[in-house]
């Protein structure tokens, strides 16, 4: 705030304790895995003919991510939206290289919370620049497949791999999207058998949750959708089929959220009828109670009058005569509540 | 998830026992149909001028559909959407054939449920591959008019195929939407008459359900605009026309459906309202017998205290005189009421 | 459904006895009136250089239209979509002729019902040919001005006249809006003045009137937006402006059916609340009455207790004294609630 | 209804007495302004060089707007729209002259009641006819910088005039505007402070006033947006800038509105809750006052039974101690509200 | 109102006592910094090559203004919008120079008010002007920049040096949105705590205040939009990347506003299910009360009566069988009410 734009500064807590650099470069025939903690490390594959993917965890240590960039010959407006862990999704074209941010979704370890985490892609002709917030990821896969040497990755170029992690993000949005189903599906069950005040809390925070999260997702579909067109240069041909396929998934994806979104709406009036049905039995059941016994209450009142000139008290069978009459008077109102659907 | 793009997966429960491939051949002149469960035994159809339906019934065989896309030229992107049943609408023109992804929703046989299940169509030169989760599907009219060789359909090519089948998908969501209708119906008539509890769950899963058809429904109206503009070159000219009726159609079922969506917000209201009333008017009864018999009972309340000297006790007409007092309060609420209009 | 596409059959319910079929024939010159019950009388208009009108009344009769359709050279799927009283409005362009499907909208004779018709139109280089699903319709006016060869109708080509047709039905449409106003009006008096669970029907089923009304109108927009520009060659220039005239009026009566929608949410809102308002005067005579009623009673209680030793029984004020008391325990409960304006 | 398009009929109350044409001709350095009852008077003004702003009140005169019409070479169809005083605010380009309608919003003298009136301009090469319903409107100002010829009016041309006369009625949108914002803020307050059904009633018509505005004003960015971009070209490139900040006020009014309609659904349900509050607070008096009673009545009706063998009844000290007891009672009870915080 | 256009008036109460020009001109090589009070002394800097940021605080000096705007080649409409602090933001080219008007949106002192103030921006080829209702802005830190020669500014052009004011203001809708975020949170914990009516004024009042925000925030994004797209010819090409950056700010900015919008609404329905559920607690304990002790008062009541033959009131049990009755009869209750889980 106030600073000169392109100034790095790191926003957001810190995640990871140190910031390492791991190297995957590979081609067709061969392939290098490397650690460091130091960006000059890195400096020598920038012009390798081999594809790089240089992946940098934990954002905290701006000198080190200032030193990457201007080797790469990365804009430093580039290098302050990357530490800036705020960020909305975005695809920027510098022509030499493409800048992708996006959010990762993922459940933590219990599956009791959705966390989110930045991560931003920079492509080059032969490299990939991911940054990320801290250590583990949704990359396993992909890595597994780069060290195997499966499927068409290692044949492919750069953009195949940019494409691979996006669409490893993607693919876990689903993770996220079917527990959020399956909460909604949880939270129906309890609105309708055993609705609390505590139903509605969770439906309200799932929604604003829900809320949260189309925010991370929804930037993305005018993302991709510029890079299954084919819009920025840098990527081939061949590869823009392969994001219209995340295309499709990231659609479907928003889909889900915008129709979660109505159905939470829903419960909520669910849950307040519910809610308003218990009540309405409890005060049912008093006012049979009370309507019923006021008039018969009022009769024994009646007769426990002092006057001294009372003559039914003195009859003999005035007493039970009384029963009698209550009873029927309490006869006719069960009857008439009956009637009337209300017993 | 995690695999590498373009490998086959069944995402899915398994509908069919056993994977089946019914071939319908035919020209103007000429007509075969048969039913193998190999691959191998469809292939010498690809090259054939006749037109060839081949029709997969089952998805869980992956190396079956493998080997007919290999043959057939398919991208092992449309092989592994054509597998992931969850998958939305869409159309891809991949030049030398077009894949589209529809939704088929039918009544299952006791019209009780809506189901789905997910089509694949290919269509190429001479020949239309269809994709089902199961045996069983809205086609048999198509397959009568092929084997009567009624209408215009022996003597038009592949894409006119694939038009008819398309164009029975969408007839069959009008049974569904007049199903919805009908059910609605129903609803408002419970809701006006009789609601209970379970009417609203009803409404509320009817409206879930409604925004459920809808994600299936909706994005078939770009599919089929596109293919009606005669975007995609495989189609001729002259069943562009064709494309602009079912155009037409989706619109419809498509405003249906959001109608519906608005109707059964309002249901919800008429129906909180009607339960709002029926409980009025209980609380209304207790009110009335409250408010008249409150006052009275503190009369006879006063004339039951044990105090030595009160004198009214001892006068002859004093309990007669009471009860006309009674009375005459009694009449005066019940007058109050009636004028207020509150019985 | 099912049937192969181009098949001609009627949708919807047989609403005419007879299919009759009426001719109007004119040029600026000459006037020719006819009617016909078998298509064939009517081929011979088609090559006349006047303008014919031709109008049928009655769908049921299948053939009729087909041998129609054969002669004037119309595409079987246009007659398909003519039976359909189901179809929404909409707009082909054949290069040869104009294909045009609108409702027609009017109240029936009592003014108690809204009711819609479908009407076909379809345009030629000489001849406009109107199917309509009775006899009975919204063209008198026009009708009278051929006859009778006032204004600019004689003078002009066939386009124009297929504008003065759709004109006429648009501009019923304002009677239609206007019955709706007036009603949302009265609905608006009652619930203010006097509402009952009635009301609340009435604007529910007021809104899905409004909800079906504006299906079968938006659609018009598109339609007539094209007409207006021109878009298709069969339009004179000089008519252009005339369908911009309609344009207009389609805009403004769709503004007002939203408008409407939204007023009557709003109503539904106010109903409610003026309902729970006098469920609240009721209860808060309730409250009290018993508010005021249960202390009293209670010390009336206290005194009628039996215990011989009880000295107040015996005082001789005691009884005057209670009431004092009593009087001002129901003056303060009084001054009570008038302070916080209860009462 | 009926008639032949381009037929002339007013449509609306007749608001003015006599219909009189005004006439301001003006260029820099000359200026007469002239007063007539017959359109004739006003036709020598047709061919002069400076610019003439013919201004008619009074709409039911339709043989004095046909020879106007006429003369000035207007099409009949726009003649009918000026004629009906229920059209929306709308653009039509006759290439030789400019059309436009829009609606004159401004409060009544006692600025009770926001009052509409249709005005149509007719732009013409050196001509502006105006019409109006009746006489009275927001253009004094610009009469009077034309008979001063202050600022630019005098040296521009008929567009500029016309530019002036709609910035006139968009300038008086604010004050509307500002009319309503005052009685929302009014609203807010009663319903913090006092709400009555009336409230909400209030708040219902204003919102429905607020939809009824809207459809008169919101048309008009449309309209304006053309004029902005020198679309007809009839208008100067020096007038654009001007239409430019227009169009900037009707988006200021049109926003304005549309967060007026959300502020007062807020203020719905900000009532509504507001109501129920204060019957809550009712409630909770009598659920106070009932609870601490009833264990108490019920104890002097045990000691108010006549059975024969009780011996408390008998016992020196029991009055006191029944006391004792239901003050304890009383006490405890007072205890649990508070610590519920009820109390 | 009612004035010539381009007439100047201020427009919004008078926020400064006295009318401050303040000019930063600088170059890479040179800075210079002056306070006037006077208009002339401002205009040598127009025709130096270097960059002059020409800043006025107060705007009720229209003289001064006429004066600058005359000197500057300034547009009389410009300086209209200028003094009018109701303006919406907007974006006009006038090829020579570039008027931007924006809304400073900042938290007062004690950050309990949100504050807006209208920022005008003039860029022509070698300064900026820039016009505020009162000292103290945004632009502290600009300043610093400039008087340091930090960063890229002092190299820049008088289009960095107008993005470097846009991106402060933009900057600070951040802090202004976190405050939002962090008043929802509280009103969401206190709604779930303890809701008071207060609590929904409170929200209501902060949902009017979020609609007002985004009335002044989100026409930018359609200035921003233009600026980055490189629209005016005025900005240099280097500059279009760092308007990018800050079009995504202000997407980040309307997004979070809209969720708060959506989050708010949701919090109103939490509010009031949290004080209908309380209303709920209260009324169950009276119901269960009331329920219990009504048929125990009746008993009381039954031998309370004075009839002379009533047997019971001999036997010598039967008053604690009495009591055990009534026991009993308390005991199912309790049972009953556990059952249906009501306590």
């Amino acid at each position: 705030m106030g600073a000169s734009p392109g100034t790095l500064v790191h926003v957001g807590e810190q995640k990871a304790e140190t910031a390492n650099i791991t190297i995957l470069d590979y081609s067709e025939a061969q392939f290098e895995e490397k650690q460091f903690t130091d960006a000059k490390d890195s400096f020598p594959f920038k012009d390798r003919p081999s594809v790089s993917w240089i992946n940098l965890d934990g954002l905290h240590n701006v000198n080190l991510i200032e030193d990457l960039g201007q080797h790469f010959g990365i804009h430093s407006l580039v290098l302050e939206d990357c530490l800036d862990t705020t960020h909305r999704p975005k695809l920027d074209d510098y022509d030499s290289y493409l800048f992708v941010v996006l959010k990762m979704l993922y459940l933590n370890s219990d599956k009791s919370r959705i966390e989110d985490e930045q991560i931003s892609l920079i492509l080059g002709q032969n490299f990939v620049i991911s940054l990320q917030e801290k250590a583990g990821d949704v990359f396993t896969s992909v890595r597994e497949r780069i060290r195997a040497g499966k499927g068409r990755i290692r044949k492919a170029k750069a953009d195949y791999l940019m494409y691979t992690l996006i669409d490893a993000v993607v693919d876990n949005y689903f993770v996220v999207v079917d527990e959020l189903n399956e909460k909604i599906d949880q939270l129906d069950t309890e609105v309708i058998e055993n609705p609390s005040p505590e139903t509605l809390q969770n439906i309200y925070h799932l929604k604003r949750r829900v809320v949260e999260i189309r925010k991370s997702v929804s930037p993305l579909r005018d993302v991709i959708s510029r890079l299954q067109k084919g819009d920025p240069e840098l990527l081939d041909e061949s590869t823009e089929i392969y994001f219209g396929d995340v295309f499709d998934h990231i659609l479907q994806v928003i889909e889900s959220i915008d129709a979660d979104r109505e159905i939470l709406s829903g419960l909520i009036d669910l849950y307040l009828s519910s809610v308003s049905n218990r009540t309405n039995e409890v005060m049912k059941v008093l006012t049979i109670m009370a309507t019923i016994f006021i008039p018969l209450t009022f009769i024994v009142g009646v007769y426990g009058m002092n006057f001294e000139y009372m003559p039914e008290l003195k009859w003999h069978y005035a007493y039970p005569l009384v029963w009698l009459i209550m009873l029927i008077i309490a006869a006719f109102m069960l009857f008439f509540f009956r009637k009337r659907r209300w017993i």
